[in-house]
């Protein structure tokens, strides 16, 4: 043990660290670095936000950063042919990068400890690096962004995993993330900082469990083991078996097969968006400095006044996206001969870049439902006992733009010899064939993928 | 020889047409069937289009076939970095499809010659379907496609070749269209029609260097010969001598590195697009019966109107886009190393569904261009004695949607010893690698698949 970090604040934390920065308890870790900082969060009138003004749209006044725009819709897809909804434009690539290095021969990931004001338990394992483009350029005048120089162009180590992945499209429009896992050898120094700690795997599939993993690392998670081509191989467990039968199977006439399954609902399906002013949208109101729909559907836009000692920038407020609470994300699968299949759907939500993307099997947002018709297909396995729940965790979505966004995620296993009935847009596919579709572009949407990383 | 068909009009046409329907002659075919048909197409004002109305948009009243709205445009690719221009907005997938059959054991392609109101040259060859959905579930109350059947979903044949690709992204607003080859067995007999021959791809070879295949044939044909997996065999010529060198280097890693080279200039331009009415347009009017720039830039919107026999409906009129004329797009090509490399480039065009796709080396609209400052890297190649023409062809864009839109296609190859300087997005690819990055998505622009088809 040797201690990495001088200031006394940092001493129990560095004391858990080892030479080579693993972290022997990382739930110790976790806590050790929240207590390390303080945090004052408080929800206050959007009008009262500084420099964001809220006008036609709400933006920063640099113009950066993000937009919170009317959005009109109209779809074939699901019971409402037609709304209207606020929007998070935010067209800039942020980048998620996790560090990759073995020590020990063991693959290990240099995960940081990060607050984020959304989130309902604050503190979190993150990616390396997380950054949106407006951040790591520095346009709020805060600190560098640390380890970034290991994910940009001319100075990155070795990429094993590279990808443009979409983001919330419900809440988004057409919003992707560079997801990236960047390896270095084993003998290259990497500088110790405070709030990061070096993580195994099966110490992050751990913190997976207890929902201390951010969800824009779950989502660079999700391309770990299910793209055999450049990832470390780091296939255990459950996962195991699924994969060890599937090998054989994923050919490209499935994959192919697949994907002509996927154009067949895109063009089944009709998706028309169009951005308008926030004054434009019916049934929405901006009245009591929060805006919200006039039956409490969706969401609400807030503003939050944070104050924290451990970000970029020691105290800031910003608009939130608060969900109706009760969301729930789940995979139904079968052993269907001998071989696993989870249940996809193909789904469209307002914000995809390509009109649709597979989904979970039940996706399941109160705030969209009006009443018991509008509840997705399948719900009604969600309190059956037909199946048997092999995952069960509550995860939070990104606490840097949704605010108290919990999630539960499910996979429930149903029997052999069970019969599922389902709408024509789903299908069963293999864990192998969705991390095919995962490396071609924008098939799974973020929800389906923070399941996924839940398998690891 | 049989005749196929009984009308006196045909028979001249027909008796070209073998026992299997080959064509022995496909130039006077083409000839014949455009002697057999008569066509009258004028220019008339917008407001004089019956069905369309002209408001904030322009559309049909049905509210099917497509819009043409405004767009605001904010990107820092290019020389302006901010704009509006009309576009037409067209949210369903198209099916444009060939059917392919082995006759006496060599691949025939059955097309379409094909009368569109906006070609110079009137008729060309088609795919053997090429539909809208308003198209073929008739909207227009018109006949049924022909041959349908074989590329819907559980009547389908055979599929070599399935791709959403894009359209005409400085024109088109996310617009992307399915490409389809999909083959029926020797021994299927298809039922013959005037207007459709089977054309081996020897003989299409030719009728492409003649300019007589239209747009949406060449987009499918483009997916032939680079996609080793699904599609037919057909490489020959100049074509061949740079896939045999290449086919050793069409590895994972090289298109992890072109994937990842391309991530990075997503990241590096930005692309806002906003649909506007079309009032709303800075610098244009509509004060003459179409909708023009005030300084004559990019393109118009005029109403044309159109009477034919050989379409689903006899007469009808529409809006079209009438580009500044003198369009080019030209791919400089090189032999490094031993192999053919071809030029390429991230270009960002408003209406990309993903903000940028891989354009040829030169894309020359004057349209786009106020004074010489605006002129794209390279052009100085157009005039040069450095290169040698490979390939020089005037081939039409999409007539039903594009007045006279004839776009020069050139294929110039450099001496290896000849160093080009270009900008940090070019990037010298095989066509093996364009053909890998054509199967995955949206990374070839139209422009680019055009010339790739001319290379056949």
């Amino acid at each position: 043990m040797s201690t990495s970090a001088g200031r006394a604040e940092d001493f129990l934390a560095s004391a858990l660290t080892t030479i080579s920065g693993q972290t022997e308890d990382p739930d110790l870790f976790l806590k050790q670095r929240f207590t390390a900082s303080s945090y004052q969060v408080d929800e206050i009138p959007l009008d009262t936000l500084g420099a964001w003004r809220l006008g036609d749209r709400l933006e920063h006044n640099t113009g950066r950063f993000f937009t919170i725009e009317g959005l009109s819709v109209r779809t074939s897809f699901g019971p409402n042919p037609q709304w209207c909804q606020p929007i998070i434009v935010q067209p800039d690539i942020g980048i998620l990068g996790i560090l990759v290095k073995k020590i020990d021969g063991v693959h290990h990931f240099l995960m940081q400890v990060k607050m984020e004001p959304g989130n309902s338990t604050l503190v979190q394992y993150a990616a390396t690096v997380q950054a949106t483009q407006s951040n790591y350029q520095r346009v709020h005048g805060g600190r560098p962004t640390p380890y970034l120089e290991y994910f940009l162009k001319g100075s990155r180590g070795h990429i094993l995993v590279d990808r443009l992945l979409s983001e919330h499209a419900s809440w988004y429009l057409h919003k992707r993330n560079r997801n990236m896992i960047v390896e270095i050898p084993p003998d290259e120094d990497v500088e110790e900082r405070d709030d990061f700690a070096w993580l195994t795997l099966g110490q992050l599939r751990r913190q997976l469990a207890l929902g201390n993993v951010n969800m824009n690392a779950r989502t660079v998670l999700a391309c770990v083991s299910y793209d055999g081509a450049r990832a470390p191989q780091a296939v255990t467990g459950f996962h195991a078996q699924t994969v060890a039968s599937h090998n054989a199977q994923r050919s490209d006439a499935h994959l192919a097969e697949a994907m002509t399954w996927l154009i067949d609902q895109k063009e089944t399906y009709t998706l028309d968006v169009k951005r308008i002013g926030l004054s434009e949208m019916d049934g929405w109101a901006a009245d009591d400095g929060s805006i919200r729909h006039r039956d409490g559907l969706y969401f609400r836009i807030i503003g939050l006044s944070v104050a924290a000692t451990s970000r970029e920038v020691g105290t800031w407020s910003q608009p939130m996206l608060e969900p109706v609470p009760g969301n729930l994300v789940a995979f139904l699968c079968q052993r269907q001969n001998g071989v696993l299949r989870f249940l996809t759907q193909a789904m469209i939500q307002p914000g995809s870049t390509d009109r649709l993307e597979l989904g979970a099997s039940i996706q399941l947002a109160p705030g969209y439902c009006r009443d018991a018709r509008d509840l997705p297909p399948l719900v009604e396995y969600l309190d059956s006992a037909v199946g048997k729940v092999r995952m069960k965790s509550l995860q939070s979505e990104d606490g840097g733009r949704f605010h108290r966004a919990d999630t539960e995620h499910l996979v429930i296993e149903l029997p052999e010899d069970h019969h599922v009935e389902a709408p024509e847009n789903y299908r069963w596919m293999t864990l192998g064939l969705l991390g095919r579709l995962m490396q071609s572009g924008y098939y799974l949407n973020v929800e389906a993928r923070s399941l996924m990383a839940c398998l690891l």
